[in-house]
């Protein structure tokens, strides 16, 4: 197998702390509070979680337990994902299931942590743990970071904004 | 942390073959086919999954990709399980994700195989996979094969009636 591929864009840190997870880090200029809500309101999630593409929101229950189910209209086609939150604390922390339609019952624990830099900025650290290196490394070949930095920049524009 | 008990029966065989997994291995009186059934039919399931408690079968889509959630409704309260299946081979082999509500985010993996032992008897085998040690042995600390082999014994008098 090939070494999996961290292309780190010059906002999006990426780096591989243990053999079964990915980390990545990258600074907003907004609050966690806006970050959060940005996160966690259905209207505006879906303004930046499909990179530009339609993204119909069929389930977000925000709470320990609630399930969320994205669809996403992309060119290429029909990709549907969804998950369970597992932990839910406003405006700190969030960490949740995560599993693609394409592969199902191959779920990635997902954890966010927004930490609040004091100056009106927020840093933004992803943890994503697999259940095995190569389910890892299959999802980083598969343009996991390139897609993160997208929405991330998605994201901005739409912090931007409000 | 105690050491995970691994208690088993006279039945069930029960080990440990990495630091995230537990496997275990039962033999059945019957064949692959009906053992299929019994496990995918539910009609059948309801009547031992739960082990004498009433189980309420919600969803139940035996399908690469499908959802199964059952409702447990036990003396000590009701309990639902969900998960989605990863790989369906009839009468073969069986994958798919399992996770408690009270615990929701925390996603076993539990393959099962049924080997057919020739003799009209079947080896059922099953492997459950899990993110971390501690889930693992928090899981067998919790009675999982004690009440894997309550659910068999019921499973075993589902096959003999029929």
């Amino acid at each position: 197998m090939s070494s999996p591929s961290l292309k780190p864009s010059p906002a999006l840190t990426v780096t591989t702390p243990s053999d079964r997870e990915v980390r990545t880090e990258r600074v907003f200029n907004a609050s966690r509070e806006r970050i959060w809500r940005a996160m966690t309101d259905p209207a505006l999630v879906a303004q930046w979680w499909g990179r530009g593409n339609r993204l119909v929101i069929e389930r977000l229950e925000v709470v320990r337990g609630g399930h969320w189910r994205f669809v996403e209209h992309a060119p290429d086609g029909v990709h549907g994902f969804e998950g369970r939150f597992r932990e839910v604390t406003p405006p700190e922390r969030l960490v949740q299931t995560f599993e693609w339609d394409g592969m199902p019952g191959y779920v990635v624990i997902s954890s966010m942590t927004l930490e609040d830099l004091g100056d009106g900025r927020t840093k933004l650290v992803t943890t994503s743990l697999f259940h095995t290196t190569e389910e890892r490394d299959g999802m980083l070949d598969s343009g996991m970071t390139e897609g993160l930095e997208q929405s991330y920049r998605a994201l901005e524009a739409v912090l931007a904004k409000r």
